[in-house]
């Protein structure tokens, strides 16, 4: 059995059983090996942001790392964005890059690059394996990385010789160390803060913001007056109808400063210190007040769901006591669209178990209060804040719960970076609702372009800022992938293509033009 | 007057007045800075391959560096795969890289990333602003990397606070060194090996490969019984009629052997040693046979025109000697398209001074014979083997030879890692024909899937390998960006439609179904 072989066979034995590809020519024994190992599902993208984009999506679903297939330094390239986010995000991924045969690097042929070097920033361990008897190993000891709470960024580069000389065979994956629990400190420090009543804050991330952590945290608040807050953006909320419901911090400094201006205890559940996404000339980086205390329960590598149960405990918050979000549908509005109509409609049409994918940047900022009363569903965001993220991660959700919907709300400009995302949802037949907000420009930028005290843009400025001139054709663009789509500017038609797209097989696309 | 205008001002000043951009927030100060300063050239990409891609063609037509502009870390990760190809093109380029304000960089907010990290494997030159009355110098010192004989990738990493706070004033770019002459000894050596007559060979690259290199080359081989052969892939070929024609090292490995099977004497000039572009098992990496003896006349950063004159000067090679290739136009083939057929088609209609940007991989293997003769033009090809280099390329070409016609030819794999190129060719109106040839398959790798002993792919092999079900409508893509496009699969409507879109202003595209 060749190295290649018995990395496949150790990746299925080690449950990593999706591989997200855009192999080559160093990748093609890998490709045979999967061939002839049952139990790897292996998905064809076209572009590799899609790869890489799609195994965040995988992870964070599931919870067990997926495998990307990636062409030497290049192709890794083309995923770094994806890798980036991913990797904010505390998703587990085993990437296997490619790299030319051991004894060939030294003629510096042309794909000849430094992978180890493109992999070390978004990656926490980077291994070139160094010969076929090795790469099961290797292979073995990625996926105990990718599947170490958090959740890692595992590359291991795999040289064409060490693929197709006599391997080992397969290798067992190592014990998955448990996530560290908070120390008795940290938990008596916050019931102190805690005892000292409002004024004091819960900010959530990570397992704080699914059912059990969000119910907890609920009840820790009521019981004890204290608010309770999410990051601005979160890899992955458990929300609607029935749970405990959470504000986000708001993007815009001068509103996430007004949020966190009465706050003079400020207790970290799995989250950073609150900071601004940009520094801005004359706005703070630290969004909390001079003076707020800031104490961390648990770091996001710790386990947060544990230390809020010894917190409720020490408090005597019990969960039946959490405020409940209960169900309600806006008021559906008709007419022309714009962003608070179409939060109302997707207040009214999200589905039970609905997987939301959200890269709706500016037109989504309203979104959020206007579905919390939805049945039971999971919010995804970007968290490295580099757009391109959201259709490929839809990609890997749906392919994560095939039994699930999966909604994707892009700007245009976002997704125009993975646009190829689409030919990967037809060819897997995924459930994915892709709807597009055609505001046909970088609105974030003119915000930011105003924020940042460059004054009004002209029109050399606008052209850099306007995605127009000519519009893109979503329609188009998305049938040319071979995803059915429609164009819609008003409530009625969006209202009515959502369910008709979601009580049917296979993905849809929708273009909203703004 | 701000960092930002101080770096825009200092670009212009010193010859760089094209900038291909992606901005963001942390861009805006630059952006704005465009709007005050006359001179600069803005171009919008909707994905940050297009961006550097577009730079690479830019540089090789007009030997020139175009700016990039780039949002942090991950912008430039986009952006990484083609600038490795234009690295190894040789083709100089200024990357201005955003970056947070140096103050918030320690937050670790959502964008940030080791940005000097990600730009070292793909750059010469790397260098953070320290402050902003700095980075008008370091802006001058990029350029006079980049503008360095050959052409050197130089990455501008520009922090928030240094764009937006007081800066120097632009700042005068320092001499740009000249191309080092080849040593005395070099071109010595190099006589005495020619003087042994057949059995040499000069294998050509760089400014080797222009009009004048080749004369020089064709007259010394004329007149010494050499012969002379290019590289696999080269930067900028100008061939055609009346011009010395001159063979490519060709991409399988028996086939390169065999052309270099008796080649006794191999001397270099702009070129490195002939390798295989990938190691397989049981074939060498070594191209040229055992005892060849092989001598540097010129490195590629070396003076090989001036190496050249003064070799046949030696060899008292005449100019006027030199074989020229005579016009010819293949039979017009018909009915349905071929390869070959498409090279005879490619042979009767390239334009005088048209621009070929050659990403055709197996399609185009024999298009070079059939298009030797067509009016004199350049052909432009992948340096560093990721594919999707060629649209962006073509966009870059475009920019730099608004009166010459561009000819991207472009496999449908290759086409789709960059497909937003087609955008900026539209809102930029560039006379790009971009022709894709649909074969529906990775074509490449199906052959080299049994170059590595792979044997014959299976299914779930093959579904890595092909890229229909569903198929791409190229038709449909190109029109959702704005590129009228049409499809064929018959040598006179693919004959017709290009003679039509070359005759019209503006891009088109026209998908070739194989």
């Amino acid at each position: 059995m060749n190295g290649a072989e018995s990395l496949v066979r150790t990746l299925v034995g080690g449950g990593v059983n999706v591989c997200f590809t855009n192999p080559g020519t160093s990748e093609m024994h890998f490709v045979a090996a999967l061939d002839k190992v049952e139990g790897m599902r292996c998905v064809l993208a076209l572009f590799e942001g899609v790869v890489t984009g799609a195994a965040d999506g995988y992870w964070r679903m599931r919870e067990r790392p997926a495998a990307t297939l990636l062409h030497l330094g290049p192709g890794l390239g083309n995923g770094l964005a994806n890798l980036h986010n991913a990797k904010k995000a505390n998703s587990g991924i085993v990437n296997i890059v490619g790299e030319h045969a051991s004894y060939h690097i030294k003629y510096d042929a042309p794909l000849t690059a430094d992978i180890e070097g493109i992999a070390r920033p978004v990656s926490h361990w980077v291994k070139t394996s160094a010969e076929a008897k090795m790469v099961a190993a290797d292979g073995a000891a990625a996926i105990a990385m990718a599947s170490t709470p958090p959740g890692h960024i595992a590359t291991l580069i795999l040289p064409g010789d060490t693929a197709w000389n006599e391997g080992s065979g397969p290798v067992k994956v190592p014990a998955i160390p448990i996530r560290p629990k908070a120390a008795a400190d940290a938990v008596k420090e916050a019931a102190q803060l805690l005892a000292q009543g409002p004024g004091t804050m819960l900010l959530l991330a990570g397992e704080g913001m699914q059912e059990r952590g969000l119910a907890l945290a609920g009840a820790i608040a009521d019981k004890t007056g204290a608010r309770i807050l999410a990051q601005g953006a979160n890899a992955r909320v458990q929300r609607g109808a029935g749970r405990v419901p959470v504000n986000r911090l708001p993007y815009p400094v001068p509103q996430a400063l007004q949020v966190l201006k009465d706050v003079q205890r400020l207790i970290l559940v799995g989250a950073k210190a609150p900071v601004a996404f940009f520094g801005y000339p004359n706005q703070p980086s630290v969004l909390t007040s001079e003076g707020c205390a800031i104490s961390t329960l648990t770091t996001s590598e710790e386990d947060s769901i544990d230390a809020l149960d010894r917190l409720a405990d020490a408090m005597g918050a019990k969960l039946k006591e959490a405020p409940i979000q209960q169900p309600f549908k806006p008021d559906m509005p008709s007419g022309t669209l714009d962003p608070d109509k179409i939060g109302a409609i997707l207040g009214n049409i999200i589905p039970e178990q609905a997987i939301v994918v959200d890269e709706s940047v500016t037109t989504g900022r309203g979104f959020y209060p206007l579905t919390a009363g939805a049945p039971p569903h999971d919010w995804l965001q970007n968290m490295g804040g580099s757009i391109g993220y959201g259709m490929p991660v839809a990609v890997g959700a749906a392919l994560a719960c095939p039994e699930r919907k999966v909604l994707a709300l892009i700007g245009d400009g976002s997704g125009m970076y993975t646009v190829q995302a689409l030919w990967t949802m037809a060819r897997e037949g995924l459930d994915v609702s892709a709807v597009i907000w055609a505001n046909r420009t970088y609105q974030i930028l003119k915000g930011e372009f105003d924020n940042v005290g460059a004054g009004k843009p002209g029109q050399k400025a606008n052209d850099m800022l306007e995605i127009g001139r000519p519009d893109l054709d979503w329609v188009a663009l998305a049938t040319g992938m071979g995803v059915p789509a429609r164009r819609t500017a008003d409530c009625e038609s969006l209202a009515r293509q959502l369910q008709r797209g979601l009580a049917e097989a296979g993905p849809h696309l929708i273009e909203v033009v703004l």
